[in-house]
């Protein structure tokens, strides 16, 4: 019986997390004490703070301050081990994950947090002339295009095309399209005053376009409203009612009521449609779940604790999940796409595992609501934040603007990065300059696809 | 005689600088308060401090921090037009230039200040393996080749090829390939220590290859020694007298003494040959030089005054002009190819332009030589200061570096960037941490070229 005496102690369960977003940082980071191995395996080398990157997009911040390397993140937490990869397939019965060079990871527990897309609903002819706004490239793209429009018409000397270059769209008006539209309207009417000699960039005109009947649908419709007057002020055009139906490099079409217009504009950002990641479908097929368990934007439905019906040893959590909140009065609530809700799911279905490797009975998600809140430029915002014992509170312009600030750079990873992201924002508010205005990958003067990070 | 009293005033003379370089940036302000059009063209919407763009190759700092939109330098200098474009000829009979776009830019003075690219000595398909460093651009790449080396190390099963991943050679020992090869070593022992769980990053090697007999060939020969002192204490293996004759995707082959020898590496950085821009080409062919007016490198031979022969309203600074330094005692020298030498030429083309406007004689041209500074790493530099009436002063270690940091802050252009970069370098000297370690473009984990940077 000596000879079966183990030599080796026995080997922990492993947990593999797909997505080092907030989901996936938060699941990693709630198993930092517990006796599993960890490996987090991203496409990127980065985790990013998604709500600061239209910052990167209109030249306000680098991507230092809202990007931390999440090897640096993890170097304290030896039970984590990073990969650099992307996940190909998985196979639910085998329990494994592959990765795109082949190398298979067998999981014990595996927590799928790969996020969302942006959706062009079917018409990804789009994505050429109107970018979304999720990656760092994304925002790079973003962001040279909107700097070289104003060269373009610098150097256009035909009156209507000059037009076109100046005249800019945001389709969208949730959070990031009303940011967005009013960042780059401050940068027309201020940042770029006064740098141009042909043309005055003053008189470019930014559209926000959105097919509902009014601005930040996720909002109560009296703080839409104040958010419309600011942007108005700021100079932006707000176009509520408004379906696209068409883009292209010269514009895009809209149905308004009914009737066909036309809007000539030659910079077009995408702030409209959200898809799940496209792991959503392996997953899916991998764990052979019916049409039913699968929302129309690729979301998986996922059971009171966020793990896959009939693989409990699979949770779902971040915008990937189809999750609801089970409330204390046995009610169940929908879960917005917010990065809060994100990390709590993490949160929880780290804790479910360790319950579950406990033999205990895993604890159903419940969504604690903070509120929500936007900015719209230069000290105007809104802010529908929840009071515990209070209920909803809600305000907006310079207070709401504070109030998102701290929270912002709060939640910021990293001291460092807040200290720099303050220095910048202090500046910018200061000089209206934006600092982060160079432009990579031009040069050759075209904003070429192959080109573009 | 009433017809002919002017209803207009005239039209300034129009002075077109080509490149927004250090060179073509001080011609531009120098002409500040000069009665004349400048108009200022540019491939890229930034000018670039290139002295600190190994520090963004390894991920010390952000583009902003080096790079400052030609645009806002110029915001209060009403007489510059600046144009985004590239110059693709030159018509020195119809005193034009004439843009990628077709478009024709007629001068009255033309200053060609293009600057060097680097060279591969004729073997350009070494280019692919072993990118140089001179735009940002270049600068993006050679930061994701390093930082993914590690990953690809930490993926990799092949103990050959994982020691391949961690084998890095820079090639060429003048200030950029010392610089980056110091930077790089420190990136191993002591940024990345401790983040990777399958490899240990301080055990990767840092080679630095140099065809001479010395690193720093420029500067004096205890200089050099100090430097390779300094290099080999930081963990640099450096090997001088290595002549480099082939490069592909595993490595180098170099002759030493005779002798053939192979290195295996993946991750290698073009330090070496620089070439003047191509526009030297068509300058040359524009202005029928003779081959005795161009040299090896492509730089064209200017006049005393840097003006192209036979065409005074052409003058060349900068990278791009092989130029003499007009001593008082009647002695000629040769001028070095570093930053304030391109300065203190455009300042001179300047104000040779405004002389000739006004009928009088041009200057020659007399460099003010303040001496030479390379960094090694941290707390090291070797700098050879010119005193006046003093001479020469060498000095390297601590407060070489110290030197060193005052020199290159109180250089960087716009306030802002000076306090981020303190910043930036404070904390990176407090804490080891390289901020700025984040890779966009590697979505799909693969070094392409066509996603760079």
């Amino acid at each position: 019986m000596l000879n079966a005496a183990p030599n080796t102690l026995p080997t922990p369960p492993h947990v593999v997390i797909i997505g080092a977003g907030f989901g996936g940082l938060e699941a990693a980071k709630a198993l930092r004490k517990a006796d599993v191995d960890i490996t987090l395996i991203d496409r990127t080398n980065h985790h990013l703070f998604q709500p600061l990157l239209y910052q990167i997009a209109t030249a306000g911040l680098s991507p230092p301050s809202i990007a931390a390397p999440t090897r640096y993140l993890f170097r304290k937490q030896p039970n984590v081990t990073r990969l650099l990869g992307e996940v190909v397939d998985i196979d639910a019965k085998a329990r494994a994950v592959r990765l795109e060079n082949g190398e298979t990871i067998a999981y014990d527990h595996l927590i799928v947090a790969s996020g969302a897309t942006h959706s062009y609903f079917g018409n990804d002819q789009w994505a050429e002339h109107a970018p979304g706004l999720k990656t760092l490239e994304d925002a790079f793209n973003i962001r040279r295009r909107v700097l070289l429009a104003f060269e373009h018409a610098e150097r256009e000397e035909d009156q209507a095309t000059r037009e076109r270059w100046l005249t800019f769209a945001v389709i969208g008006a949730g959070p990031t399209g009303v940011e967005m539209a009013g960042t780059m309207a401050e940068i027309a009417k201020h940042t770029l005053a006064g740098e141009f000699r042909r043309i005055d960039s003053r008189r470019a005109r930014v559209l926000l376009i959105e097919g509902g009947d009014r601005v930040l649908l996720a909002f109560p419709p009296s703080l839409s409203q104040r958010a419309e007057e600011q942007l108005t002020t700021l100079g932006v055009e707000v176009r509520t009612s408004h379906k696209v139906t068409h883009i292209d490099a010269d514009g895009i079409r809209v149905n308004v009521n009914g009737l066909e217009q036309t809007i000539a504009c030659k910079t077009i950002v995408w702030a409209a449609g959200v898809a799940a990641s496209p792991l959503g479908k392996l997953l899916a097929r991998a764990c052979a779940l019916d049409e039913a368990s699968v929302d129309r934007a690729g979301r998986i439905k996922v059971e009171p604790d966020l793990t896959v019906l009939g693989h409990p040893e699979i949770s779902v959590v971040g915008d990937l999940a189809l999750a609801r909140s089970y409330e204390k009065d046995g009610e169940t609530k929908p879960v917005p796409g917010v990065s809060p809700s994100a990390k709590q799911m993490g949160r929880r279905a780290a804790k479910n595992i360790l319950v579950r490797i406990a033999g205990g009975k895993p604890e159903v998600f419940r969504y604690i609501d903070y509120g929500l809140l936007a900015t719209i430029g230069r000290k105007s915002a809104v802010v529908d934040v929840v009071v515990p014992l209070f209920g909803h509170v809600r305000f907006s312009g310079l207070f709401a603007w504070l109030f998102w600030l701290f929270i912002h750079v709060y939640f910021l990873i990293g001291f460092r990065n807040r200290m720099i992201v303050l220095m910048d924002w202090a500046w910018a508010y200061g000089t209206f300059n934006r600092t982060a205005r160079v432009v990579v990958g031009n040069e050759k003067f075209e904003t070429k696809k192959a080109v573009e990070p």
